[in-house]
């Protein structure tokens, strides 16, 4: 499936943390040393199987994304 | 001003594209080639001077961010 | 690709309203008549070729989604 | 209240889960079989009273919907 | 209908600038001199018939808030 | 740093409720007796030392924002 999401950044899982019903879980992002962290339900990262190590897709729409100047 | 705001990438601005009220910049992540498009208002564009060449810092609420697998 | 995206309805879209930076999207679920509308970039419009006509589906983050009772 | 969100479509609360501060809430849509997953806040699912067999409607803003196409 | 939505905030509108399909209204909060800028659909503005002096609720999911310190 | 980031207001923490990944923060608004509740990261709760009395920013991207009318 395509999808109209315009950022879609190729990473690699490094930290799983579960909670009741929200995990986090943290992607090193391809070619740099940058870190994402996604907050999402528990349920997706045991049906997705993410784990450390796992190659992951971060997906974010672009009216999400906010930007900042020095 | 510190932030709760999870993710925050450091980039340079590569486009603008402004429209009657909004307006999309796309960003260059550092240490690598993936690139994030921001759909924000055409106000904030003008206010942060955003133009290509810019240095930006692209930030995302970890509640925003979704993930796939393959 | 799988998605922590825990919504995915499938629908038709039945209208698509484009300006500069921005554009709207109908699209009808299947199964009933209630109608969701998006508000995404016209870069994914044009990519994604959406038309009225088109098997689209609706995707929403569980942390996007508000409840209301009577 | 008429609200500015574009999205209100109804349905009936099928599942909740509650954790220490988050909630998820499954909702099944009138009509049809689709059903769409809300993270929102216990404090929030105890105030509504959130509970099978609740008549519910699912309230999302358009620009936090996304698109996808076969 | 009541909310799932905890953050409601109540004021009047200032000013509204349309586009072709987004617009932006700025509400100033009672009881103060804050201000908040909405980004909604045109669609929504003519249907809620937001104008300058009305009287209109600010609307914000708990996960959508970010919170900054000095 | 200066963000394209629209609504950015000012008040003080009331109360802080931490789960295992999640928390919920309560700031009352400057100015008026307005109350904002945030759902964010018990990692960011931490490293800004968030707690009843702090002076705190309340941030929302303006496409977060959503209006009612009576």
């Amino acid at each position: 499936m395509r999808l109209s999401t315009r950022n879609q950044l190729t990473g690699r899982v490094t930290e799983v943390t579960v909670g009741a019903v929200m995990a986090t879980v943290k992607v090193r992002l391809d070619g740099g040393e940058q870190v994402v962290t996604a907050s999402i339900t528990k349920e997706a990262v045991e049906e997705l199987g993410l784990a450390p190590g796992v190659a992951a897709t971060v997906l974010v729409k672009s009216t999400e994304v906010m930007l900042g100047v020095e």
